[in-house]
């Protein structure tokens, strides 16, 4: 069974909002079994809606719908709907009821213009949406097959909801996707992440090779290139769900003879949530000294709810008395080595862990550019170093030209490292 | 002149990546004068890829393709498009040559796989990619009307980029919007903004009145207030483009004496980057004490290039204990009052500020969720501070129960309140 999203929103088109709609209505098909094929935007424009429709009807099964349904003029999706189905708009007493329930509770007064949220075309379902006034409209069957002049036993659908994210998000967790599920036969499709670090998409490629060429016919590999690290993504299809999971569990079993020195992590999407779930398994605690990232592998780190379970916190040292005075570095070792420097990153890696009192301390510094490099030290050139019960290890890395790539990379190479250095302890 | 974008691979449709790339195609393109009609999202699938590219430049006059040019099987987007013109793939010398200085530089080795990344279909015109071992590939004119039929003066453009979002904009910044400019002779579009703080936007209104009825026909004003300032964007469209830039910079200069007072910051698109252009020109320091935002608020100054000229440094003091041994907060204070309180956030930003020796110090204090909220201070209670020449100034914020969103929100309220208390120094 497959699905097409239509995302509407002159706000998309122009670029001014992220469509974060699609990634979020697909994760939750994927899970549920159901195959996105083709993910549309078009701006707030009658022609277009009707057009675009009217393809991916023919085109998909499932045809998911957002944004247009406001109560102002630029929203024209349920008129443009109504007119495909020729069907006129009527006054939905379940809806009204929401609509009413929803002004009450904030203490406005219904106007007009808000009633007419509960006008729907005839032909539809209303879903109920419980979060917002704009009613969802489920459309399937032989009023899709009349309307395109197809087979009257043709199975299609589709979905009208609102663009608010969370409105969108409530209506597929609650009543959208188990809808499709039973309206359709749907087969499982389940996915497994590895993370590889320490070689590159190529390199990776050739050395899996024979293992990826033995690969079922219903498990697909993806390559998935981060910052500084390759994430491989098996995933499986079928109608057995019990065979599909054994099959991917056996594909990762035998990846690791030939890349289990490069694998850092399993069902993680990010070097992060790799540290995350090291750190909260292990009981170990956590903190960092950074230069050139400047906070930003913390942000990472406090991204993810819980981390204060493993997190201590850190110290964004970008001034050079800022390392001396918060991490303790040695002012002869900043004269006579520089920020930037092996030394430096082991003090500063071991001033935040003695400081704070942590298994760990990392630390970042370098230069992340345009500008301060030099022919010794060019731009890109930065310094790692992970502290731990075991000792101290620094690397030092060129990360080219890109501030914001060399901050991210930074960032994912000194967790990788401290991935490494956790996999060393005796556990 | 009419856009459509079409984003290949896999990862987007199954909703593991938020596809960022689109907007931020969108918003160069809208910028250069061009209108984006269409994004379309498809899987690394030779059918799916052959039947969309063929219907988009039937109805579009130019496509812009991103993704599927990694060295890896999964990537065909290159060999699906050689077959769409029915052209040999030959290895192109430039390209080469970016490939071997990409591994020189990186000290690989070139294997074979990553010879093939210079091999394009013999009828596009490669486009340099500086970045990335993918050439970038243009198709023009009689080559499209030949392929899909049209008569053979059509001025249609099919461009093929990589899907890495850098190197994607690399080429966006630095060839592909120029060359689409030149090769549908597009009008010019530029525009400036003015951040504009400590005056409600009617009054400013009223205050710029006689400037704003005096601007040229061909330069639009728009007011966009955001968090706590007026963002004014002066828009000029033609096809002269030093008039247009003169006449912008002259309407700027017109506007000083009118309104200077209030102007924080020219060129600024948000509230970090006024902190910058602020604290460059007042030549001040700043020191940061983060608890909820963890990191957040340094790493969105530490982006921009150049902060280390007025940011010193900061303290992420996640745990109690960091926030008493490196901030010096009174144990006492802790326990009477909690980490969460005016108290804490007063005592972190005048702790930050005086052990790092700045002029100012920002604190954020809160709970950021899903859990540790309680009956009192329930999740998204958020305490902010700005310690300065002149005191210690705190706020008390409520955001809501969505994680990131509330330390969005805490970093740009807090930075708010810094460029209040900036702006109240006599200069």
């Amino acid at each position: 069974m497959n699905v097409s999203l239509v995302n509407i929103g002159d706000e998309l088109l122009i670029g001014q909002v992220v469509n974060t709609n699609a990634s979020s209505m697909s994760r939750r098909l994927i899970a549920a079994g159901m195959d996105v094929r083709h993910v549309v935007t078009i701006a707030d424009d009658a022609d277009a809606i009707r057009c675009t429709l009217i393809e991916e009807l023919k085109a998909y099964d499932a045809v998911l719908v957002t944004g247009g349904l406001g109560p102002t003029k630029d929203d024209i999706t349920k008129h443009t709907i109504a007119s495909i189905f020729n069907s006129p708009l009527v006054e939905n007493p379940e809806a009204l009821a929401t609509v009413k329930d929803i002004f009450e509770r904030r203490h406005y007064e219904l106007t007009p213009i808000n009633r007419q949220q509960a006008w729907v075309p005839q032909c539809c379902t209303v879903v109920n949406n419980k979060v917002g006034t704009a009613p969802c409209m489920w459309f399937e069957g032989e009023t899709i097959a009349q309307a395109l002049h197809l087979p009257s036993d043709t199975r299609k659908v589709l979905v009208s909801m609102p663009g608010v994210p969370h409105e969108m998000e409530w209506l597929m967790d609650h009543e959208v996707v188990t809808r499709l599920q039973h309206y359709f036969h749907t087969s499982h499709i389940i996915s497994k992440n590895i993370i590889v670090q320490g070689i590159g998409e190529s390199f990776l490629s050739d050395l899996i090779e024979p293992w990826e060429l033995s690969l079922p016919s219903y498990l697909r590999l993806a390559y998935l290139p981060q910052a500084g690290m390759v994430k491989l993504r098996l995933t499986a299809r079928g109608e057995d769900l019990s065979l599909l999971q054994s099959s991917i569990q056996y594909a990762v079993d035998t990846l690791y003879p030939l890349a289990g020195q490069y694998i850092v992590g399993e069902d993680c999407e990010s070097v992060p949530e790799v540290v995350a779930s090291l750190f909260r398994h292990r009981h170990l605690t956590l903190a960092t000294a950074e230069s050139c990232t400047g906070g930003y592998l913390a942000s990472r780190l406090t991204a993810m709810a819980g981390c204060s379970e493993y997190y201590q916190g850190g110290v964004v040292s970008y001034s050079n008395d800022v390392k001396e005075s918060l991490l303790g570095v040695d002012h002869q070792t900043l004269t006579a080595y520089g920020a930037v420097s092996e030394a430096t990153a082991r003090q500063m890696a071991e001033g935040v862990r003695t400081r704070l009192h942590t298994h760990f301390g990392t630390a970042t510094t370098g230069i992340a550019g345009p500008n301060g490099g030099t022919p010794n030290k060019p731009v890109g050139t930065v310094w790692i170093a992970v502290a731990g019960p075991q000792g101290t290890t620094a690397q030092l890395l060129q990360l080219g030209d890109d501030r914001q790539r060399t901050i991210e990379r930074a960032t994912n190479s000194v967790l990788s490292l401290l991935v490494k250095e956790v996999m060393l302890l005796p556990s």
